[in-house]
C-alpha cells in the first residue's frame, strides 16, 4: 500500500534542501505604532521589531476611521454574515462597499470576493467558460491567481511577453477576429514594481475586439487622484472592461473585488462557483473597507508621504551600491539571487537589527532572482530608512553578496 | 467582432427565464436581537424581518465573548494582517486559532484559509498534485468546492453513489492497490441534512490503503461533546486523515481550515497556491474565532437548544402535512420542486409575514427538488416556530403546492 507520509515528507525535504521551506514568522502588529510589531520566536521569547515588508502600504489597517467603523459594525450587526451572498449573507455594508468601489473605478457595478485571489480565479474562469471559444491572452508574469483562473476556464491560452505590446499584437493578429478574446494583465507587478502600458493594451483590445481584464491589486488606493489605480492615473480607466482590486493591501483589510459593466459583473456574480458557494465577506470587514476607500478617495496625504519614503529609500540604497531595482512605483526590490543567502540575510536582519523582512523565493519569483522586497509606508520615517540601509550595507559586506551590476 | 454584452445578457436571460436568477436580499442583522434583521427593499424602504435561513446556526456571530475578543483585537493590532501568511501576515491570533482547531479535532496541526471553499479547493488540488498517480473517490453529492479541488488536482476521479459503502468498495477494489487514493466526502450534507457512514468509509480506507478527507463544515461546533463534528460524535475522528471545517457557520465568523497530521497539513501549507498567494485571514476574525471555538468546546447549551428547536420545527411541519425532509440533523429542508413556485413562496413569506427564507435552486440542488432550507437556531423560539409553520401552511394551500408524499 502507498506510504503517504514518506511521499509528502520527501516533497517537504526537497523544499528544505533548496532553502525555500517557509516558516511563518509569528507577529503581532502594535496598533497605533506602525510599523512596529511584537515578534514571537519559536523558543517562546518576544521582542519588538520593525516590519519592512507589509502590504498594508498606507497603514490604513490601523487608521482610526477604519477601526471606528469596524467597532461600530460589530456593535450594530455582529461578526460574520451567516451565509452566502444569496442566502442571508448580503448586508447593508456589502451593498455600500460595492457602490463605493464602482464609483472609485467609474464602472456600473462592483462585486466582492473573500480575497483578490478568489476574484481573479472566479472572474476569469467564469468569463472564459461563458464565452465559448474564447482565447485568453495572458502576460507571462501574471499572478498565480490569474493563471489558476485562466486554467480553470479551460480556454485556449496565449502567453505574451511581459508588458510587450508588439508581442501581444502578433498573437492577437493570429486569432480569428470573430472569436471572443480576453487580454489579462496587471498594472503594477508586485515583485519588480514595473507598470503595464495600459493605454496601448486597450488600443489593441479595441482594434482586435478583445475584452481587457486588469489586475490593480498593488495600485488601488495608491495611484490616481482618488486612489483608483494606475488606470485612473493614466486616464484610461474607462477603456478597461474589468478592473480587479483588493481590500487587503492599500485599503488595509481583506477581500477582493471586480468592477465593470453591468452585464460583465452580473455574469460573474451569477455563474462563478467561487461567488455562489462561499460565505460572504464578514460585514465588519466591509464596513472598515467603506471607511478606508472613502478616506483614500478624499485624502492624498498618505499616498504622497509613501511615495516620498519610497523615493528616499531607493536613492539611499542606490547610493550605497546595493542592487535595488529602481522601479517607477512604491515597491523596492533588492536582489540577492540565491535562496539560502537571502534567508541568511533576513535572519541576520531580524537577529541583529530587529528588522523583519521576508525572503522572496521561487515560485513567487524566478530562481536566481531571489530578493527582499521592501515596502516603505508613511510611517517608515527617514530615521528608520537610514537604520535599514545601514544594516543592509553592513550585512551585504559580511555575507559577501553581489553589489549593483 | 464578438458582441460580449449580448452573449452575456443571453446567459443571464436564460437564468431569469428559468426563475433562478439571484437577487441578493439586502439585510442588516440586528446585534443582540437574533434572528431579527432590517431588510432594505429595492425601493429604499426598510422593515424588520425574521431570518430563517442563516448558517450562523448557533448565533455565535453575535455572542458577547466573540464580539469582545474582536473589539480587543482591533484595539491591539488593527484591521487586516497586511500580508500573506509567509510575508508579514501571520499573527499571534492565527497561531492560537490553529492550535485550538488542531486540539478540537485531535490532530497534529491545523491550517487556516480565507474560506471553507478555498480550504477544499486548495487542499484537494494540492494533495492530488503531490501524490502522483492518485485516484480521488468523491461522493456524488460533494460540495462544489470539493469538486473544483478535485478537478484542479488533475487526478483520476471516481464518483461513488451518495453515502453508498458498497459502491465505494466496488470502485476501490478496481484500482491498483499500490496507487495513492483519497476518499473525499462530507459528514452532514447541507441540503438534505443526511449523514455519511464515516466509520464504514474509514474501514474501507484502511483496507484499501486510502486517505480519508472529510468535510465537516455543517457539523463543526454542532456535534460531538466539544463541537468537533460528526466524527467526534461517532468516536472516529482519529481514523479520519484530514478534517476540513469552517469558521463561517456554527462558529459565526468567516474562514475555513484543515486539520490533520503534521506531514499532510505541512504539504498543503507549503505547496497550495491558494495558501501561498493570498492575504491571510484578518487577525480580528481569527481572534473572534478563538473565542467562539473555545466557548463551544466548553458549552453544550447552544447545541442542545438548537437541536430542540430543530426537532420541534420538523414535528410541527410534519403534523401539518408539509413535505419536510425528516433529517437526522439540524437542517430542515421543505421541498417545493419548482424554481418559480419556490420563489413565489419565499416572496409571499417576506411580503406578508416578514419572514426571510431564500429559495434554493439548481445548481445548489438538482432540478425538480427546489426547496426552502430552514435553519432554526437557539433564538428561534417555539412562538417563532409556530408563526413560521402557520405561514407556510397557509401559503402552501394558496399556492397549491404539493403536500407530503
Amino acid at each position: 500500500m502507498f506510504d503517504y507520509e514518506t511521499r509528502l515528507r520527501q516533497s517537504l525535504s526537497q523544499l528544505k534542501a533548496e532553502g525555500r521551506y517557509r516558516e511563518f514568522a509569528d507577529l503581532k502588529r502594535i496598533r497605533g505604532e506602525m510599523p512596529e510589531a511584537i515578534f514571537h520566536a519559536t523558543d517562546g521569547s518576544e521582542r519588538r521589531v520593525t516590519v519592512w515588508c507589509s502590504n498594508d502600504y498606507l497603514g490604513m489597517g490601523q487608521h482610526p476611521q477604519v477601526l471606528a467603523a469596524m467597532h461600530k459594525a460589530l456593535d450594530e450587526t455582529g461578526a460574520g454574515s451567516g451565509g452566502t451572498r444569496n442566502i442571508a449573507g448580503t448586508s447593508r455594508f456589502h451593498v455600500e462597499l460595492e457602490g463605493e468601489l464602482a464609483r472609485l473605478h467609474g464602472k456600473d457595478r462592483a462585486l466582492l470576493f473573500n480575497s483578490g485571489y478568489m476574484a481573479n480565479e472566479a472572474a476569469l474562469s467564469a468569463l472564459g467558460r461563458l464565452l465559448a471559444g474564447c482565447v485568453i491572452f495572458s502576460d507571462e508574469l501574471n499572478h498565480a491567481s490569474m493563471i489558476e483562473g485562466i486554467q480553470h476556464s479551460r480556454c485556449e491560452k496565449q502567453i505574451f511577453k511581459h508588458n510587450d505590446v508588439a508581442d501581444l499584437e502578433r498573437k492577437l493578429r493570429m486569432v480569428d477576429p470573430a472569436r471572443p478574446k480576453i487580454i489579462a494583465f496587471e498594472s503594477v507587478y508586485s515583485m519588480d514594481g514595473d507598470v503595464a502600458p495600459i493605454a496601448e493594451f486597450c488600443a489593441l483590445a479595441k482594434q482586435y475586439g478583445a475584452l481587457t481584464y486588469l489586475d490593480e491589486v498593488h495600485a488601488v488606493g495608491m495611484y490616481g487622484t482618488t486612489g483608483g489605480g494606475i488606470a485612473e492615473r493614466d486616464g484610461v480607466a474607462h477603456q478597461v472592461d474589468m478592473i480587479e482590486g483588493t481590500l487587503a493591501k492599500a485599503f488595509g483589510l481583506m477581500g477582493g473585488y471586480i468592477a465593470g459593466s453591468d452585464a460583465l459583473v452580473d455574469a460573474v456574480r451569477s455563474f462563478a462557483p467561487g461567488v455562489i458557494f462561499t460565505t460572504s465577506l464578514a460585514p465588519v470587514l466591509a464596513a472598515g473597507a467603506v471607511a478606508s476607500v472613502r478616506h483614500l478617495m478624499a485624502s492624498d496625504a498618505e499616498r504622497r508621504l509613501q511615495q516620498h519614503h519610497a523615493h528616499l529609500l531607493k536613492q539611499s540604497l542606490h547610493a550605497r551600491g546595493l542592487p535595488v531595482v529602481m522601479s517607477q512605483t512604491h515597491i523596492v526590490p533588492v536582489i540577492v539571487g540565491c535562496a539560502t543567502r537571502c534567508k541568511a540575510l533576513t535572519d541576520a536582519l531580524l537577529a541583529e537589527h530587529d528588522i523583519y523582512v521576508q525572503p522572496i523565493n521561487y515560485p513567487t519569483v524566478p530562481r536566481g532572482t531571489e530578493r527582499i522586497r521592501l515596502t516603505p509606508g508613511p510611517a517608515h520615517s527617514p530615521e528608520r530608512i537610514a537604520k535599514l540601509v545601514d544594516a543592509l550595507d553592513r550585512l551585504w559586506g559580511r555575507l559577501e553578496l553581489s553589489r549593483a551590476a
